[in-house]
């Protein structure tokens, strides 16, 4: 008798795909927005699939979660409310909640049905979603921020690629409205694709360029996603004031908190906004 | 008319693998020690895979080749005489030779068809072997290493995995006479496996165990290979001399010396070290 495989393929580029192995395929839908498949795998454990790319994986889904908010968060100790925009499966959430000093995060995710989705397979990111200090907005997140002014010390872009229903969140105009809906201080930090693959490169160029229009200080740094494409994977780092330095806090005072992580810590905190010669060249137009 | 499509599949684990599309199958032989594969890839030019495993892609080989030499010769500038085990794709050597203040680099690979394919097909890694400095010995490493005696400044272990050729190159045997092979402050490196799939975490392990029985200091840096299983690869740092620190070195020094790379700069140097959580706690054995 041959064993009966059943693989799911991403295609990174058309000559360079990933592909996992498949247990049981336990959930696909059709939302209004977007494809929606979760698969059970022997590797990596349960996994989100939207529109065909890896969204996030049980076995890694840490890596990305800790490194978008927990920078930001070392930074600027004294953030009390915060917007998500994306992250219906509340792994952002969950990371954020672990601050006693955060009062308010307001997650605004156009897909109701991602949260239902990740509410019922993906307890382990999406559990801390009804908790007394978030707040759920089903909504357009470009359209959203526009109505927000002086609201936020913290925005999240925590969203998918480009296309389809995250293409609006890479554009001059929403980081514009990021800005207004920021507090004197506050910070954005978002999604920032991968320098490897030419398709991602060019994302990543265009949303450093328009970030860097919006915010006087834009700055990148580097996470391993062994999942994501490349596994070379960036977030953006933008802040209201010219004068934040990300590099800069107090390691102690981040330490003495306590928060739990499997990935972050202040030191590669700092590591990583070192980035490679061909990344920075990237960044800069040069490449 | 159906466009043909060929494609080389890696398997990472029983539930993951990597596939690249071919062009066309250049090269393919079985030598004494193992199956030597060259491809053309529209995505990453030029592939070198031995024994099923990418070897390096004309793409990306400059992240390898930088970041196996240059931390090194930054934080010891005065390296004068350097082994190669493995390496018979010639990129080592070619780094290395950047350096002027190098006298000279033995280059001990086990299997002549491997540098004679690579001079053959792959120019880009392989051009620098013939230069004056370099002496080819084509041997095994385990053997060779055991005959000398306080004769090098640096040993680069630019090793297969574990398995096949390159396993007797993750023991502790191996360590102790490279110890012993290097001058008195000198320096081993070796390509140290990945954090993440399991097979390549336990290997990860047994040699940062194995090296740091033997070596007073014995660190370890990370970087982005994405053609590499995870694309989260790892590198040891040794040291004979117990209060060297890798992360201590004159940053103007080395970038006075104007050697040029695409990934490496000192900055990210020292950030390489700086690990995530779960990559400590399995090098320390907590995982």
């Amino acid at each position: 008798m041959q064993a009966r495989e059943l693989w799911f393929t991403e295609n990174y580029t058309d000559g360079a795909r990933f592909s996992i192995r498949i247990d049981a395929q336990v959930y696909s839908h059709k939302s209004r927005f977007q494809q929606i498949d979760i698969f059970d795998t022997p590797e990596f454990g349960r996994v989100l699939v939207l529109d065909g790319c890896i969204m996030l994986t049980e076995k890694d889904e840490f890596i990305y979660h800790e490194m978008i908010v927990h920078p930001a968060m070392a930074v600027r100790p004294d953030i009390k409310r915060v917007l998500v925009i994306g992250g219906g499966d509340g792994g952002c959430v969950r990371e954020l909640l672990q601050y006693e000093s955060i009062e308010s995060v307001d997650l605004c995710e156009i897909d109701r049905e991602v949260i239902e989705t990740c509410r019922r397979f993906l307890p382990q990111t999406a559990g801390r979603m009804d908790d007394i200090r978030v707040e759920l907005h089903i909504a357009d997140g470009l359209k959203f921020v526009r109505r927000q002014k002086n609201a936020y010390d913290l925005i999240i872009v925590d969203s998918t690629d480009p296309f389809g229903p995250g293409e609006g969140l890479f554009t001059r105009e929403f980081y514009g409205n990021c800005y207004s809906a920021l507090t004197e201080n506050g910070i954005l930090i978002n999604q920032h694709e991968s320098p490897y693959y030419r398709g991602d490169a060019l994302a990543m160029q265009r949303a450093h360029r328009q970030l860097s229009a919006v915010f006087p200080m834009a700055s990148v740094y580097q996470v391993h996603i062994p999942t994501y494409p490349s596994g070379h994977w960036l977030f953006g780092f933008a802040a209201k004031n010219a004068e934040c330095n990300p590099c800069e806090f107090d390691e102690e005072q981040w330490n003495a908190l306590g928060i739990s992580t499997r990935y972050y810590n202040t030191k590669l905190h700092k590591g990583s906004f070192a980035l490679p010669n061909y990344v920075k060249d990237l960044l800069s137009g040069k490449e």
